[in-house]
């Protein structure tokens, strides 16, 4: 992998400043090499989703967080539209329902983990607990916890408890066969204000868009915060973040399918080979077929 | 609570050592007196339970593991029988499925947890993965985790992951509002195999029994191995270990309900008071309809 999307994994250890990534950048690329690359990375990627799924042993977890209109959707439908649908699931999650807040905030997360030998795609992921409920910890007040019956008590040991909560639960999954890859989708202010704008403008668009929108756009500065801290809380060696550039929707496309792809070719997978009595088996078939 | 079944609790700290705690043990009860006061905790029991719903936040989880014919099934009938079904949820594990080996070894148990207000009871439970894949590793190999293809694989770290996984798990929950009882049904060998005598001399009782049931019994000092070791490596303050005698069915069911009576005395369960304002909103409902 070139050294220009091995600088975007924030590893932990060093203190992560968010204000110090770029939102614009494009490294060595023009939109067309860019594109190009892209295209040659899905094909690269879909090869090693096949051999994931014949060695049935490891899992993959690709997790999107970012601002509104940063381009996950899209993302995911551009890096991921290669793959076999039957090897790969992606997970939207929106505003937690009745029976999810009954249960613990990593539960509806932890039922829509990947199988083996599949990819799961989670958009939006478990990490909205310590991101849009830290900038509103009212949300926090619908999990019923004993001892959180008001705002004034959601309070920075119980942070300290949720990024422990959330540093476990992915340190177990990778312990058991579970690759993680998360994505924060890094777009700068400006930016997102010209998608809201395409999005107000354009009629195939306003679906996208609604009027609470510009509320989160106004905590702007408290949701950096957040993502800053969630980062440094969460970053391992063994389950980094990294952080795209997302101003321009093509290098970001093509610096996720570049990191993916890298990461599987990591897990050395092959075809299942057979024993000699399974591949003297199979000898048996084809000489029992042909003499039909 | 009384003393001789605060005795029964492992809080961790202090080495437990299974073979110095008691099978027959009836403290200072006669079975009169037990039944009587097993009949009292369930009427108790009942009426906590309904606080606990209406509370709707804390849940609690009890978990039930043991050698076969211990009475793990019975006590469930027995203990539980007063609890309103709509508040109380049974799930008995039993060889994993395909589909729950494609997941993390956990996966099954996180699904089956019981929703805030409620009382979740697993028999068997995330236990089993530290128990009877201690004694037979073999199975490990079934959750084709990357690493572990064979059985030498499987060494100390292996299962110094596994107990940390699931310390963290449970930690994981408390903090979220579980309450969390764990049960070992302590049963001697010797009466495990006047109760397979009895199941295979009545034919009421066939069908309870198989033949791997002696494979198992074989095993007896590895399970005790495993058991203390698991009970050692998991007990905490927070989530401790019951090690209940149980050679006399009747002390082992009351010393479970009061147990479970007082721990849920300690969560101060009250019914939810309303404010003025809808108390206001009661008497008008009140009013509206004696005036129809």
């Amino acid at each position: 992998m070139k050294n220009e999307f091995k600088e975007l994994i924030v590893h932990g250890g060093n203190k992560f400043v968010l204000k110090n990534a770029k939102t614009n950048n494009t490294g060595d690329y023009h939109k067309k090499q860019g594109k190009d690359d892209l295209a040659k990375a899905k094909i690269e990627m879909s090869d090693l989703q096949e051999k994931l799924y014949a060695d049935d042993s490891s899992s993959i977890l690709i997790l999107f967080q970012a601002m509104d209109a940063a381009g996950k959707d899209s993302a995911i439908e551009h890096v991921m539209s290669g793959l076999n649908p039957q090897g790969c699931q992606v997970f939207s999650f929106k505003t937690p329902s009745a029976l999810e807040y009954d249960h613990d905030f990593l539960w509806r997360h932890y039922r829509a983990l990947p199988e083996r030998g599949r990819i799961g795609i989670h958009n939006r992921s478990h990490y909205e607990n310590v991101l849009v409920c830290k900038v509103h910890p009212e949300y926090i007040l619908n999990e019923h916890i004993p001892g959180y019956a008001n705002v004034s008590d959601i309070n920075k040991k119980f942070w300290s408890q949720r990024y422990e909560s959330i540093r476990n639960f992915e340190k177990h999954l990778i312990a058991n066969g579970t690759v993680i890859l998360k994505f924060f989708l890094n777009v700068s202010q400006e930016e997102q204000k010209d998608r809201f704008l395409d999005r107000i403008d354009d009629p195939t668009k306003n679906w996208k868009f609604s009027s609470g929108d510009l509320k989160e756009r106004a905590l702007w500065g408290k949701y950096m915060d957040a993502y800053e801290e969630a980062i440094n809380e969460t970053a391992t060696k063994d389950s980094p973040w990294h952080i795209i550039p997302a101003d321009k929707k093509w290098y970001a496309r093509l610096a996720i399918s570049e990191i993916i792809t890298d990461k599987l070719k990591s897990l050395n997978l092959k075809f299942p080979t057979l024993g000699d009595a399974e591949e003297a088996k199979l000898d048996e078939s084809k000489t029992a077929l042909l003499s039909e």
